[in-house]
């Protein structure tokens, strides 16, 4: 079912259900009376990642928050995604872009990763979420993404599920489609590596590439920055053993 | 081949040949001596769209220009791209970054398209070539994708090549997978429509969809950005049926 897309969508963390009252934030408010001129009968969808999406009703306005009352639900919880995107973190206004597609394009959990030739010091956690809810706000899903604490490449790969497959945008591959690599994956548990601007270093291109649970791909004949990787590569996972089935 | 990507790669509207010599625009010019610090004697790769890729030394620095003299080909010169991405023009920030990914993804020419919903006046053509020239020079390609005069929707459609295929990114798709659809495309000529952030209205898809050329795409069962339409598209048309093969 897709997302109703013309009502404005909040993400508020309390509990929905028929005829509950609830109370946006104060910057929700600011948005909704300053920015959208609502007023009370105005109608918006609310959800908060587990009692799926509701119709709602202002029923106040005031300038801390807007109470809304929900009258139905629009669309039932779905499941939250499995796909566990692994980035290496870019600077401020690239992040945020890969951050917001990552979501847009289904990842559930991101995961910062920090390589030989990341630029950059740990991104900080809060600018990632609040990256994350507002693009879960505009790009309609139920289930939020996660974003877990930054992690060295070898820590991620030392402690990693052995079910879940992992696969890599392999800047040095001799081949140039990801099809033929991606028919062959059998898990149903996935994850995605993109590494930084400057690339994987040798040493951990060649750790990856021994390691059972790593399926490196291609992704065509021209060089991809990182942010455009991302996307290319979630598109491709996504339509041969992803949720685009 | 996969490109160097190393050497700083420069853009040359001259004719390059062994030994040929070379001036630099006045920007190349200063971002060589200035950025990067050149020197007599300092080595870059040179291009022009139609005579390959050169490896170029740095003979002579001056404030105005740079001169460069051509000492071997690194690559020959390849087809230039026949892929048409047709897109509804975006906000500035937004219209560079889809412009640079189109040409990381292969885009061949560039055709703005002015729809019912489309935000923006007619997108500056210098600004476009600018932006198409600085992704030519950092994402390794051989032949610059060319940027055409904005055309309304219904001209484009009009003079429609008919040996070219017209895939659209259709919001309103009842699936979610483009495979299937892409899997159908016999033609070798190819285009792309990515409407605007508004979508397009109904009378234009139905408008679209009632064409013989044209293909309608979905992609997922998530709300896509423009920018990330275009970019998911490209991903998958050109690893079916584009040049990933």
């Amino acid at each position: 079912m897709r997302a109703n897309y013309k009502l404005q969508r909040l993400f508020i963390d309390a509990a929905l259900t028929s005829g509950a009252e609830v109370e946006t934030s104060r910057e929700q408010a600011h948005y909704l009376t300053n920015v959208l001129r609502m007023r009370e009968g105005g109608e918006v969808l609310v959800f908060n990642g587990r009692d799926g999406e509701w119709h709602a009703e202002v029923i106040e306005t005031a300038r801390k928050a807007v109470r809304l009352r929900m009258t139905s639900q629009a669309r039932p919880q779905t499941p939250h995604p499995d796909l566990l995107y692994c980035f290496a973190p870019l600077k401020k206004g690239r992040l945020d872009y890969l951050v917001q597609k990552a979501v847009e394009m289904g990842a559930g959990r991101l995961q910062p990763v920090i390589t030989q030739h990341t630029q950059v010091a740990k991104p900080g956690t809060q600018r990632l979420e609040a990256n994350v809810m507002e693009a879960a706000e505009q790009c309609g899903i139920l289930a939020v993404p996660e974003v877990l604490e930054p992690v060295k490449l070898d820590r991620l790969l030392a402690d990693w599920e052995p079910d879940r497959r992992l696969i890599f945008c392999d800047e040095d591959a001799v081949t140039n489609n990801p099809m033929p690599a991606l028919s062959a994956v059998r898990e149903k548990k996935l994850a995605l590596l993109v590494g930084p601007e400057g690339g994987f270093s040798e040493a951990e291109r060649a750790q990856l590439r021994a390691l059972p649970f790593v399926t490196p791909i291609p992704l065509g004949p021209r060089i991809l920055r990182a942010d455009t990787a991302a996307v290319a590569a979630l598109a491709v996972i996504q339509a041969s053993v992803g949720d685009w089935e």
